[in-house]
């Protein structure tokens, strides 16, 4: 019990210095490729770039404990940063404190949320979110964050919370482009390009290897930072209008309390809970991948208390919403981390960042940052998923394109809800039309098939239908209409078969309309049976009126109900023929 | 095309005077049924009593025209009167023009949305409402109707959202009670419980034919009505404080013009979705099985259509939100009407009434009224249904209560949400998990059967799993977690094979699953098989990139797949060794 809420207890047991060594290179790299990232990304919250390092500090000491996978990062992440900017930009502007306490307070309530969602098991409520919708949301984000940095790139002022605002501002504002930052930016950008594609094999060649060279090449923001840093300084560009980050407080993350405003939090539910959602939904994949390329397993209702444990700590230490992120869970992965504890010491690394590095960073320019975002969050944008998803399945590419669309439109809130929303109405549109076959025999064997794919014998007084699907209130009412239709047509008929050897369940709905279905048919005469119900099923039934009630019988086997009813026509016909040549 | 709009075309072309005399008389009994409900009705909703004339006449003939069902009778009916008080009452107060308006305006809204859901053949929204839902609902509405009309039985002031409310009011003003008042309200009340049970019984014994008593039977409202009216008039009861309809506008219904404010609009925008959709379900269960005695058939989108065209012109008509009537189609049904032309001639009645009645109205208690409205909804609360649900299903148990603690708590609309909100994530709870079992041959036999509930045989290194639903995005993360845990636990594996018989669609969200566990398998070493994939799956599978990558084969039948995979447990890494085979 204390080990599944504190997986600590189970690899904490086992730690030794062999581990503590791998962990500690793995907690080296990652700081590196962090300290950039959490800068950027509070730029792209809209925050302070030194919320971010607060971000990456108590969150990953909480992750350690709570955590099950054993290689996730959790910290600021792209999607998530967007999030918060949209979502504590409704209550508050920019840059001033109730813009910080909104971001602060979403931590708060996201890390409750999922912690409660955790402690409610309640973690399947993330498969609201369909692969078409995320991949949607994902693809729509990356376009929305890096419109949302050209600005820096050019110098410019600007903003928006949808893709039309921003382009506006973005074209309105354009004459004021700002042509040292242009420079700067466009170096930061070219060169993070470069190191992407051609500084692992220019490493190589001077004899690194492979795996050595891919790690240093991850360095690469780090670089663009020490190099644009050592441009200001060269060039004096701060005079010169390329803006810069500026004063960053030195020291800890300071003790924050999130907002008790009842107005606020009511304000913020939403879009905590949509945070929540996407952050779960995007760390538990990036886990679970990680787990399985070492056979190992991740408990996701632990996850959920894991990165709530993580939003809180954040929310406590100044932070803003965190979850885990895909690159640097893999640079982690990588680099051979064994345990949480990585993490751990990667939040030290952080800690001593920002107790001494950030005086270093008043000469940074902003521009570095928007260039190191924009050069991550284009490999979000997916362009194949629409065609695939275009040939595989109409419906899935009708939520993808909406999901985009209204990302595009409205912002990432609506975005996801129209996604899921529209996947939700596509997945009950076909639930409640599931399939089903009026079904013959296959001529000298025991097996029925669908009378429309196969050539198989049919009697006009005995209606089999198989039916493909669990009866619950979503179909209930078209099953009656399938099998008050067919019954419609057949002035003959005496009997009708379900075969329910596809029938996993059947709830008290689905049983009131096989109830309706009974009553009705006998009201025409007609008997109506049930063949192979399978036994959980059955279990049920016997508890009910209906079986009481029931004007027709229940076969163990379709064989049996076709070969006992078969016989019961009233008049000679067809039947005494198949029975002489022994068909059934 | 047009026939399918327009129903009347196809009965009207075979109508005869055999017919005509068939559907007058129903029209007769029920015209005669309905005055005095239509005016308890308009009561119940708040509304002035010529009101619920208004409903009951041009409702009716746009029905003849749009409906499907031949014997449906619409009209105001309790529940939708108390979900219009509810909803006009949240924007205005009873007795007021505003009220009235808002009422109106509920119609016409109520009307184009059915309309507009009919023509986009939405009706399968209305599956959204479970049985237990729909019965939790009707059982508490029940109970709210019933305990809002106590009060007008005892002469007091009162009213209130839900139950809470109107109890406490009750309790507060008993002290105020009229007990003339209580007098007429309790013999009426009597009476109408006695005609229920004892009237047509002795009726029957004066000679009547059984179904002659019992249509005689459905006057007793109209009998109370007189006995009061004559009671009031020979007791002066209307100077002892007995409460009395008063001065009834004479005339047929006026043109009215429904609130084009968006304000208002947008205020009764939910309201008129919920009294749309459980009108609907009302209409369409009685429809239904009234048809089903008959062998005919509705058409439920069309039936959509046809309520709405009776909404739009009861808001036309100065009328308020209108659907069809469980008791009044039955009577009508009964009474021998054969075309939906009986509905024209009941309206063809009640307008006669509305044009020479209601002067005879004034001295009418509002007493009787109320009386009739409890008889009449007391059979409405269901108490047996609890029991049957928590014997069958916990699920639906929980919906169904919860449905009726909501709706006496929180009030009609919060009653439907919760309940739709409640059966909607109990579904997905259970969709999220569905049913799998790892199988084993039978020995000696072809068949494969789960081995915890069969004496079966299995291999150490080949998995089988029969998965018992479609793979869709709301499972698919279950089924990756269900796979690679058998996996984790069997460190021998070399082939795992999936049983696909009961997987009757795969989304792109459960592609993806297969995708990932396919990638997760091959790097530890081993293949993903499919088995029994039916046609239509693989005919979608078949243009994927999945097939392509696919680690293992695609076979025919489990059997088949067993016996070749049976045979490779060698030493030789599984996908080198099948490559020989020519396996992949």
């Amino acid at each position: 019990m204390l080990r599944r809420y504190f997986p600590i207890l189970e690899w904490g047991a086992a730690y030794n210095r062999e581990i503590l060594t791998a962990d500690m290179l793995a907690a080296v790299i990652v700081t590196i490729m962090l300290i950039p990232q959490s800068l950027a990304y509070a730029l792209l919250a809209g925050l302070p770039p030194v919320v971010g390092l607060y971000a990456s500090i108590l969150p990953l000491v909480a992750y350690a404990i709570f955590g099950t996978s054993r290689t996730l990062a959790v910290g600021p992440v792209a999607v998530v940063s967007l999030m918060t900017a949209s979502a504590a930009g409704a209550v508050a502007a920019q840059g001033t404190a109730e813009y910080l306490e909104a971001a602060i307070t979403l931590a708060a309530l996201s890390g409750v949320m999922l912690a409660v969602l955790g402690f409610l098991r309640l973690g399947f409520l993330a498969n609201l979110l369909s692969h078409p919708v995320i991949a949607g949301f994902i693809t729509a984000s990356g376009i929305l964050i890096a419109t949302s940095q050209l600005r820096h790139l050019l110098g410019i002022s600007g903003g928006g919370e949808n893709w039309p605002e921003m382009l506006g501002n973005l074209f309105a504002n354009l004459p004021d482009t700002n042509w040292p930052t242009v420079v700067v930016g466009g170096f930061a950008t070219a060169f993070l390009f470069w190191v992407r594609k051609g500084f692992a094999p220019l490493l190589e060649k001077f004899g690194m290897t492979k795996k050595g060279a891919g790690m240093a090449a991850k360095a690469g923001p780090v670089i663009a930072v020490v190099l644009t840093i050592l441009a200001v300084l060269a060039f004096d560009l701060g005079t010169r209008g390329v803006a810069l980050v500026g004063a960053v407080p030195q020291g800890l993350p300071p003790f924050a309390v999130p907002s008790t405003d009842m107005g606020l939090i009511a304000q913020l539910f939403v879009p905590a809970l949509l945070i929540s959602i996407i952050g779960f939904v995007e760390s538990v994949s990036v886990a679970q991948t990680l787990a399985a390329k070492r056979r190992q397993r991740i408990t996701p209702d632990q996850e959920l208390v894991g990165l709530g444990a993580s939003n809180i700590a954040s929310a406590l230490s100044g932070g803003y919403p965190v979850t885990g992120g895909f690159a640097r869970s893999v640079v982690n992965f990588d680099a051979g981390a064994q345990t949480p504890a990585a993490g751990a010491y990667t939040a030290g690394g952080i800690a001593l960042a920002s107790l001494f590095l950030t005086p270093l960073l008043f000469n940074l320019p902003i521009a570095t940052l928007a260039a190191t975002i924009i050069v991550a969050v284009l490999s979000l944008v997916d362009l194949k998923t629409p065609g695939q998803l275009w040939r595989y399945s109409k419906g899935d590419f009708a939520a993808h394109m909406a999901t985009i669309i209204a990302t595009l439109l409205a912002g990432v809130e609506m975005g996801v809800i129209a996604g899921v929303l529209l996947g939700l109405l596509l997945y009950l549109w076909r639930a409640s039309r599931p399939h089903a076959a009026v079904v013959g025999r296959v001529p000298e064997t025991e097996h029925f098939r669908n009378v429309e794919r196969h050539k198989v014998l049919t009697l006009p007084h005995l209606l089999s239908i198989r039916i493909d699907e669990s009866l619950t209130y979503l179909n209930a009412r078209w099953l009656e209409e399938y099998v008050l239709e067919r019954v419609a047509e057949r002035p003959e008929l005496r009997h009708v078969i379900l075969m329910c050897s596809a029938v996993n369940a059947i709830d008290a709905t689905g049983l009131e309309s096989l109830e309706a279905i009974n009553h009705r048919l006998a009201d025409g005469g007609i008997g109506l049976h049930l063949s192979e119900v399978k036994g959980p099923v059955m279990d049920r039934l016997n508890g009910t009126h209906f079986l009481e009630e029931l004007n027709g019988r229940v076969f163990l086997s379709q064989d049996q109900a076709w070969s006992e009813l078969a016989a019961d026509d009233g008049e000679i016909a067809p039947t005494d023929h198949m029975l002489a040549r022994g068909l059934i």
